[in-house]
């Protein structure tokens, strides 16, 4: 599988080829699928996840079901607005649900765990504010309850090694929503979150879920996933996410140019990027709980 | 270094040889200091980190006093209650600069990083509730800004990747109190938080930060970190945080019994457990910020 998230929170000032209004996300998407993608995230309206808890489902409704309608089957998802004091996550996935209603989605985003969230500054200093991105454990069971009960799969950002073994215990548990899909969400630059973008960091998030029954992907914030994780998760079964709102690599490529590089990478690895129709089946292996199932040494 | 966390939050019912009267305390520290611990960690008044963000100096003052009496150069700290809303690091950290304008302690103890905390119950569910462990990066540049101005250490208790690369954030830039020591958290229950109690695990740690100049030890919460962690770490160059208050093997062991098994590894490894004395030149190697050392791929 490869996923691309087309824009996010970028500008034309980053690059020129950032897809913003509802045609150039069309046409982004159109081109990314033609390259091999089967999952598209996309920030319509409001690309900034702000704190307000809240987005207007209104252009995601307009965009996706156009999307739909030239590629039945796709898989697509908006952002998660960020969570903390006077947030809910009826709130936060309303719109989320507005297009699951609408027919238009099946994989809910809900990233499940807290973190402080900021970066070094330009100066090279650490950052001081007290930015808190915050999904605490009741709000993330309140989330996968709703996703059990209205049968919808789960696209999870894991920042940090305990929103995997929280992942981890809902599998176990039984509470998780099916499908599901994990991203291993890595830094290459200035973002102070998670494990180094490595083989180590890999093998170490490898250790924390069963990779087995959880399909994962790697993804690189402020990084070429291209040319460093991307053939790592490909060798080890996994799938990657790319696109320029992580990318942070030189030149201004455009989506589909990400897109057909890891593709190309999975074709030389003796893999084939999915079709969007192949998307249910691959999923729906996975996400299962099985209490004969042990890793060892974790939770 | 070997450090010893006496007692935290546990009762006589969970180990009778848990110390908790003033008493077993002095005769706890003072056993692990011959058996070869040069640290001590110890909850006294109120062993539970509780969420009121405030905790009474006069029990830790009373018990640091005669443990220097008897051990002049000993290091030891008390516990960092709980933040989060309605808390400030200057009531967190209030007890812990009166025991150092009392000259009776020199690493301050700060959690640089916010989580969800909690664990899977006994039933095998995923947690619910709604606790999150909080130190902003407000905070923590609050408490890194202090000690500096008081000439203190700290102590860095890193439960998720995001931790030590904030402390690694810190160090660079030069606002990193010195000296410093990084304990690597790790569970081998059902908490919920941070790498698998392993040699991936320890891989991907020191990943994170430069080692070279940052002290290092593992800590095992609900596990024998003897048995399993303890000889990675001592290979590796790192340091080792036994006691009770971590401790999940099996029996009822002293903190005495786990210091000496782990001051054997030791010498079988061939290093030895410091001495209290010995301590100030030990950390005092490290922590300095080296803007000429880049560790790959990482912020």
């Amino acid at each position: 599988m490869i996923e691309a998230a087309i824009n996010g929170a970028r500008s034309k000032a980053d690059n020129p080829h950032v897809p913003l209004s509802s045609a150039e996300m069309l046409a982004s998407i159109a081109a990314c699928v033609d390259a091999g993608a089967s999952v598209i995230h996309v920030h319509a309206g409001q690309p900034v996840v702000g704190s307000s808890g809240h987005h207007d489902p209104a252009p995601y409704l307009a965009l996706f079901a156009a999307a739909r309608a030239r590629h039945p089957g796709l898989a697509l998802y908006p952002t998660l607005p960020g969570g903390g004091p006077g947030t809910t996550m009826a709130g936060r996935l309303a719109h989320v649900f507005a297009l699951a209603r609408a027919g238009l989605l099946s994989l809910v985003p809900i990233d499940p765990g807290t973190m402080n969230y900021g970066q070094v500054g330009p100066d090279g200093q650490a950052p001081v504010h007290d930015r808190v991105y915050q999904t605490s454990f009741e709000d993330v069971a309140w989330g996968f309850a709703a996703c059990r009960q209205a049968s919808l799969g789960c696209t999870l950002s894991l920042f940090e090694p305990g929103f995997a073994r929280l992942m981890e215990a809902h599998r176990r548990a039984g509470t998780l929503p099916q499908p599901v899909l994990a991203k291993l969400e890595f830094s290459a630059g200035r973002r102070l979150f998670g494990l180094a973008p490595d083989a180590t960091g890999v093998a170490a998030w490898l250790r924390l879920f069963d990779a087995r029954r959880i399909p994962w992907m790697v993804t690189l914030r402020d990084g070429d996933v291209g040319r460093s994780l991307a053939g790592l998760a490909i060798r080890r079964g996994g799938h990657v996410r790319v696109g320029l709102e992580d990318h942070g690599g030189p030149g201004t490529p455009r989506n589909e140019d990400l897109v057909a590089h890891v593709a190309r990478l999975a074709i030389r690895a003796g893999r084939r990027p999915a079709h969007p129709e192949e998307l249910p089946e691959l999923l729906a292996q996975a996400g299962a709980p099985d209490t004969d199932v042990r890793l060892p040494e974790t939770p």
